[in-house]
């Protein structure tokens, strides 16, 4: 979901890092069809991108290419990625269609020395925890592959790599507001892994391979789509399903306390690493994202706002004390001071999080049915 | 040397977490000679022990084996390990000359299902800075291997793993007395492969497929046998060389603290961790070992009392800035306070190391030429 967010937002600008973006290769483990990253010539499933001139001759080093491997997930909100041959008018998007855990798939993903990097491919929390071997074989395994590929490439190529990481990285004791002294310390496999490829990103740029960035991501609400495996799954179906008329889910209390941003924010802060000039990062390389911290009741009541007391009607209660075990040991709210510094931006409330929900994925207004609830 | 020191110790008792050691395997890259483990009949080389009369008949469960793969590296001081059958009279000694990071080692080391495994195979600090592959290859890879053997074995097997890791899995900014909520913020390739070591310890154990503990051990002083690639070395040799007559370079200067416990304490580490009640630990699996913080010219001072003017004379002064830069990043106090209460000891004086070392390696005087230097 978030690579397709990020290759639509890409393609709908020219830079990126201070770079013209020449090309765009978004792979994923589901090729996606070319209408699902709107505002490019696209091509599925070519391994080189013809949908846009391609310019021969000018240097390689002027494409901003982006690239990030798809997961082995099902689920289309796993992963995907985006990268360029440089001098086309508008940026020439690729698709390809492979799980990241492929031998080799690695090394030709790097192959064309694209500038900017954004490794995005996961198992999410739900499915790292049921499926141990995947989990690692996807979060951590394929990761590394990844590292080592562009280190393979030797010491002319140094890209930025943009790793979308995850506040599962912390667990109890959780202070009210973390800060960036907090210890890692997750207690889920997805956690350990996520903290794990911060790790290793860190000392893969102290060594000089690359230079990477790390997002310790918010929650990210309102996920568009279908629910995918997340164990957060519900902070977005609570809402996104009321919003399109359906009834939704809510395992747990209204008090239950959270972090959040939109997928809209996700994408804008993961371009916005791609330009953060690595002397500011100095040896901390995982940066935690700003956000909103919001209880569950604060959700409701956006969307109340929203869409009227028929939404929140559609909400059914079935708490499930297993989900709220796991989610009380999640942050509740982060100290994001240091991203702010760096300009990383997100929104302030959640009536402005529906609100861009329906903008992006509403074409900007409620389905007829919510409409008038709304308005009656 | 520790997985020496450590076999060397478990020969020398009869029960490791409540058992009786019926049989102890010490795997190591070079095979040790039967005479480098006391106290124990010993056969070198043998896939299996024959060294003492094996009760056939009795269940294996009443093992406590002992395991640790063997580093790539060529130091001795790099790992080892120790492994059972039941039923002997004293302890049976196998030695295996391998590299663990061999393909099917790990599996072949845990058919036997032994109770508790000590993983201390590790590329040093230096090596792994110097040799990148080497070091991720045995201190990542061997050490993921050797989890997914034990889990490969079933539910049925879940032993207990004793993990050393390093204070290198700390780095700045760090206070002048590091906690347990201290973040691991590691500046070398080591302490990176350490600190996933121990996050990968944690979520094994808390998925139930093993039951681990990792030790943070302090920097080992003084450590036998000639010099390591660990950048710490000198804290050793700088003892070591004087009290055998020997000239030692001494790279940092005197005002340099650091947090040290002796060998045979750091032996003992790992035979009380054996044992500890996984219930008393919770889901923090990593311990801060118990030390001694001191200064090197603390060590001189003791260095000075145990053996005369002279010994400290051998002592070359060769100030080295990127050593000491490096040693500047390492942690000078340790809370050891949780592990103090789980029953880890330490020494309190260097006087007190430098004893150990003189009873534990130098038969418990000095070389004459010192003792003459030390009555003068």
């Amino acid at each position: 979901m978030l690579g397709r967010k990020l290759a639509a937002a890409l393609t709908g600008t020219t830079e990126l890092a201070g770079r013209r973006i020449a090309r765009l290769t978004l792979t994923d483990l589901e090729m996606p069809a070319p209408s699902a990253v709107s505002g490019a010539s696209a091509t599925a499933g070519a391994p080189v991108a013809a949908g846009a001139p391609v310019t021969a001759g000018a240097p390689v080093t002027a494409g901003a290419p982006v690239t990030a491997g798809a997961s082995a997930t099902s689920s289309a909100s796993a992963t995907s990625g985006a990268s360029a041959v440089s001098g086309a008018p508008a940026p020439v998007l690729q698709t390809l269609g492979a799980d990241i855990a492929t031998p080799g798939l690695a090394a030709a993903l790097v192959e064309s020395q694209p500038h900017v990097i954004f490794h995005l491919a996961a198992v999410v929390s739900g499915e790292a925890e049921a499926d141990f071997e995947k989990g690692y074989r996807i979060n951590l395994e394929a990761t590394r592959s990844l590292f080592e590929a562009i280190r393979a490439r030797g010491p002319g190529y140094r890209p930025r790599v943009v790793l979308a990481s995850s506040i599962a990285v912390f667990g109890p004791p959780l202070p009210d507001t973390i800060d960036d002294s907090q210890r890692l310390a997750p207690l889920s496999s997805y956690g350990t892994q996520k903290a794990i490829g911060e790790m290793l990103l860190a000392d893969y740029s102290r060594r000089g391979f690359l230079d990477g960035i790390a997002l310790r991501l918010p929650t990210i609400s309102i996920r568009p789509g279908s629910s995918n495996r997340a164990m957060s799954g519900f902070f977005s179906s609570i809402l996104r399903e009321p919003l399109n008329g359906r009834p939704a889910v809510l395992p747990v209390s209204d008090t239950v306390r959270h972090w959040f941003a939109s997928p809209r924010a996700a994408a804008q802060f993961l371009m916005h690493a791609a330009g953060i000039d690595s002397a500011r990062l100095g040896s901390e390389r995982s940066l935690n994202m700003p956000g909103l911290s919001a209880t569950v009741a604060d959700q409701i009541a956006a969307l109340r706002r929203a869409a009227g007391e028929h939404a929140v009607e559609l909400i059914r209660r079935e708490p499930n004390p297993a989900i709220e075990a796991m989610i009380e040991s999640w942050p509740r709210q982060i100290d994001g001071a240091r991203a702010q510094a760096l300009g990383f931006r997100a929104e302030s409330s959640f009536d402005e999080i529906i609100r861009t929900y329906i903008e992006d994925e509403l074409g900007g207004r409620l389905p007829s049915g919510m409409q008038r609830s709304h308005d009656s």
